[in-house]
């Protein structure tokens, strides 16, 4: 639903001199002068959809509704400075819940270096939205766009993939510092963060590009916590199935010039691992080579709203 | 409730090098250089709370949703430059009510040059809520915050006020090119919009300032809208208790040294009225004085979102 609106709505969203980047990365660049832009992102999570209120902290979802933004930002390589929050709360206890969920946001607001600049609360009859919108700085390197990545470059994640939903979904470490660490060692050509799944969130930034990608998928790092949900789930999804379409990671896709990615592979500069997962191609299209060297369209799967 | 959790948080959330004003005004302001600092506000407007969604046009809803915003912008005599729109729609019907939404935002973002810059769409089983964040520019003088009213400024209303809801509440024009030339014309010490009504939001006004108002009833502009809501209503409420409680004006109201105020009100620059209703004074609090000098204390009537 989301794809498709934004496909509706692109041509006709009127646009502003300080523009410089509209709809459809994961934020907006404004121009800042001297070299600065700022990088404007929004994120609205709901309750049923995004969290059982009845089941978890409202802390950790105050956190998880920064974090999603930091992660936008992360993805633009971008410096974390402000965000506002618009809440509104099920009227009955909705003072103590908006003061949990500032809570959950403060500690990691914190961590970060974030302000938190502004709001509007607000209560009704319905179920919880907390929706944050999220400011930040570009540096010197730039943003990392999704446009940029080229036939050639090879195709790096960070961190392990799948099964976000056993806890990480909430708790993840937006990748910021990393972001901007590798964008001022490496040179990077587009980037991207795993929110709708690996297979989709590539899908974006391929189609974004103009170009496709193969992925080796036995190169994919998979994550702890896709073995354990393959196990326990016993449904057929291996957890290589899990790291490809789990959405939530919160990892970074990069689009890395060749002999970049190789020094960044071999270097391994973050505190967590950066893997190379296959190449961008100059062919249209999403891709899967397994160990034999049989290529196959990937199957796009990964969390979309669904709405139709 | 929105004024307790300010209250209670404002100390608690974390700042920034880069944040000039945090919570508690129109809008936040961060550090631009070169003059030009940044302004950002964030408003959401709900189902059932806020307009009534089988009842109403959703492209006014969407109107609406971005004008709250550019009256914030106004009411910091701020350029407009762009936006970014969260909206959670209900899962029937969604995609139409959206491009309705943005069929009612887009036509005002051309009217006032702003870009409608990124966004975030989501679908749930509740009801329809949108969270439009705002961002503009300040001019060559500076931001108008809601602090700087001095015992002896005069306080100066554009428009007429009270019975918006006779469809005013969806349909107003934001103040901002109003705002612009005010500033640009004359020295201006504080200004606020009318959201919550003028009693609620000078009340604002000069709790920020550290100061007092005293309203002359007499001066009070009266609207068509609240005469004919008192009439259709016959409840005993007056026009002019619809003019000093009644909410979403959205009008201007500000602190301008009383020679300018003078100056102002004798040259009537703009297309609505101007209005000098009172003047700020040293002790806080807020008074109203009737035709035969009597000083009581004014209620502080207008809405809030009550919760506890």
């Amino acid at each position: 639903m989301e794809t498709e609106l934004i496909a509706r709505l692109r041509q006709q969203l009127p646009s502003h001199p300080l523009l410089k980047l509209g709809i459809g990365d994961d934020a907006a660049i404004l121009d800042g002068a001297q070299g600065a832009d700022w990088v404007v992102t929004v994120d609205m999570l709901t309750d049923q959809v995004d969290f059982l209120l009845d089941r978890v902290d409202p802390r950790r979802v105050g956190r998880k509704a920064l974090a999603v933004n930091l992660s936008d930002l992360a993805a633009m390589a971008s410096r974390p400075v402000a965000a506002v929050v618009a809440l509104v709360l099920p009227r009955k206890g909705g003072m103590e819940l908006a003061l949990a969920l500032y809570e959950g946001m403060i500690p990691l607001a914190e961590e970060f270096g974030i302000a938190i600049a502004g709001g509007d609360t607000n209560s009704w009859d319905g179920p919880l939205a907390v929706s944050v919108t999220a400011i930040g700085h570009t540096t010197a390197r730039g943003p990392l766009r999704r446009d940029g990545a080229r036939p050639g470059d090879l195709i790096v994640v960070t961190g392990r993939l799948g099964g976000s939903i056993l806890g990480r979904h909430f708790d993840f470490q937006p990748r910021v510092g990393e972001a901007l660490a590798l964008a001022e060692r490496y040179s990077l050509h587009a980037g991207i963060d795993i929110s709708d799944g690996l297979a989709r969130d590539l899908a974006h930034l391929v189609e974004e590009s103009g170009c496709g990608a193969v992925v080796d998928l036995a190169s994919v790092p998979i994550s702890e916590d896709a073995v354990r949900l393959s196990d326990q789930r016993a449904d057929g999804m291996t957890p290589l199935d899990h790291a490809l379409a789990d959405g939530e990671d919160f990892e970074l896709i990069l689009a890395v010039p060749a002999e970049e990615a190789e020094r960044l592979i071999a270097e391994q500069p973050l505190d967590v691992p950066v893997t190379m997962i296959g190449r961008f191609v100059a062919e249209a299209g999403l891709w899967q080579q397994d160990s034999s060297g049989h290529r196959s369209p990937m199957p796009v799967r990964g969390f979309e709203h669904d709405l139709t």
